[in-house]
């Protein structure tokens, strides 16, 4: 006897993420993975977390074990509030992640057949948590800017990733970023800004966030997977009075609230000064891991491939001539012992065959140039046959 | 300019808990609160934690600060389905606590106008997240075996908490559990049997979750909350695999998977042993936390108020005269210097009026016969008046 005749209608899409699929075929040894969005174990801060988490239990006892605010832990939401412009820490909210964040925004604001403006291409996570919640999607051109500031119709909300968006990488510019506010405003929609990876900047200044541009029309997503430990799975949301308060209450249903202890822990890093000299590091770490990855691309892949080298973030994105299919290629790139992630899955529509991500986050630099030729065997031959 | 017209149907239901509205007004200094169903700090296992901490960061190093499976720290999951009947570790997904199980089963199983049936009264939270999801409710009586064994029509989902019920502390009878069991059975919809107390039995044997009755009729929720620390925010599912699968992908969308870190943190206390110890702390410190309310309420309650003694949990339901208004004298209880939770948010039609939960986990031992006092005082005189 089956219970599925019980499902709901959004069970449909409770499929499994296209990028995981392809994560596990990857796992066999002796493939140079350019998959993975994670952040490079090798320089997490062990040794920190393990002396704040002693810190955390002995200045907070049995508080930290306790239940605590909706909100979040209140020094925290202070200290991000007083690192961010236009915000009270009342406009703060600690979500288990940014993934979160997309999840209790689609809560409040998505009726099945809404319409969602996204990027083509965007974060697949998004895609999937969207599609679960019944939207629609306008599709949304992007050049070397970032997001077209151009909509066909009226959307109930625009999905957004400014700093080097996954997974093109691109760095939306500064008149960009106000154009897309001007359009936002002139609709009269909200912004969903999900911004990870826009500490991790390596070349130009940095930009506004689109909060910082229209505080009462976003609503900001923030991490600290890329920037400390995804483990922890920790984030903020920061929104003013009339989101935040039905946000908080979407928050409480679905889990009650971020757990207080890693909460703490996450703050005690933070204030102790540690955090800001660990994004340091991670700066000049992942710039170093990119330009490796550029060096080997330039050298070896064949010059029918576009790209565009990323101002910051986990990601190349590359073009391979249109009769290529990306899809198609990685079986046998998985064969050539290297492996990334087709384009597909990060277009809401169906776009993008010819489309590939590369992660150099975590792909070890003596293995950079090594993953880079055997993927370029692939590309080459296919593009010279035809 | 407001943006509230974009917000979805289900916005109207994302309203602030009534039991955290009743717990900030309990606040104030000098206010005996057998308001909320913490559980008490004085018995948190700090040292522990802290040692086990620092030893999950020497054990696993960075990869307790990495991203993991979605389904959960294998090995928890392992110990898991180890200590459970008819479970395999597949059957087992990491939560973050049980609200969240409450949560991604509503993704999975509920459309709105679909009928979930619920106990008249059962837990807030749970009903808060089904009107969310936009529920109709099915009201279950109760007697003192448990939920009633009877339905007026089919529902997509019985909700159900067997084990010393959240509010009325009632232990469903082996005789009740099977007979509900049968009926979900006859009627084939899926139980969602949620278990946060079941370790903590002060009186009589343990019974067979419904789980373990119908593994495959059964979604299973237990909690790490109210056995170690709710400031960790985790707990288990259980489900067999037809249920599984889309549940793991609901997880995905929600929140990736819960922190690898407290996973392992929570994996190493209880292999180590620690846990079972801290659990059999745990039962003899809240029955003697509930013999010396019932002590307390056998002496100074007026006879015309109706309760019945847990065999485990946190909480003694009472039921006024039906001329009290349990809502009404909230006021005049924290006037006197006593809060209670007024018993009608636990009903999801308008019911209850004249009942109120106490919890005894959390309150100092000596301030137990003063609170109960203050409250007879209030209770007595109304009841004698009329």
């Amino acid at each position: 006897m089956t219970l599925s005749h019980h499902f709901s209608d959004r069970a449909q899409f409770l499929k499994p993420n296209a990028i995981r699929a392809i994560g596990k075929r990857a796992a066999e040894p002796g493939i140079i993975k350019f998959t993975a969005g994670n952040p490079s174990p090798t320089i997490f801060p062990v040794e920190t977390i393990k002396a704040q988490a002693a810190c955390v239990l002995d200045k907070y006892g049995p508080d930290a074990l306790q239940y605590g605010q909706t909100e979040g832990f209140r020094p925290l939401r202070e200290l991000i509030a007083s690192r961010t412009l236009h915000t009270n820490p009342d406009d703060v909210l600690i979500i288990s992640g940014s993934q979160q964040g997309i999840d209790l925004t689609c809560k409040l604001l998505l009726d099945p057949g809404d319409k969602v403006a996204v990027a083509a291409p965007t974060y697949t996570g998004a895609l999937s948590t969207f599609r679960l919640y019944g939207a629609q999607f306008l599709d949304v051109a992007c050049d070397n800017d970032g997001m077209l500031p151009a909509l066909q119709q009226s959307p109930t909300l625009i999905y957004c990733i400014p700093n080097f968006m996954n997974p093109t990488g691109v760095d939306m510019s500064r008149e960009r970023r106000q154009a897309v506010v001007d359009l936002a405003r002139q609709y009269n929609v909200p912004i969903l800004e999900d911004d990870p990876y826009g500490e991790l900047r390596f070349v130009g200044q940095p930009q506004p966030t689109l909060y910082e541009l229209a505080p009462e029309q976003v609503i900001y997503l923030g991490s600290y997977s890329k920037i400390l430990a995804p483990g922890l799975r920790l984030g903020w949301l920061l929104a003013k009075e009339e989101l935040m308060f039905p946000l908080v209450n979407a928050k409480q249903t679905s889990d009650l609230q971020s757990p207080t202890f890693t909460q703490m822990l996450v703050y005690e890093v933070s204030q102790s000064g540690f955090l800001a000299e660990q994004i340091d590091r991670l700066r000049r770490y992942y710039h170093q891991q990119r330009n490796h990855l550029l060096e080997a691309v330039n050298q070896h892949f064949p010059k029918e491939i576009n790209y565009h080298p990323p101002a910051g973030g986990f990601f190349l994105w590359c073009e391979l001539p249109l009769e290529q299919d990306a899809t198609v290629l990685i079986d046998e790139a998985l064969r050539a012992g290297v492996a990334y992630v087709p384009g597909r899955p990060f277009f809401a529509s169906d776009n993008g065959h010819n489309t590939l991500r590369l992660s150099y986050s975590s792909v070890p630099l003596e293995e950079m140039e090594e993953g880079i030729l055997r993927l370029a065997s692939i590309l080459r031959p296919l593009s010279s046959e035809r």
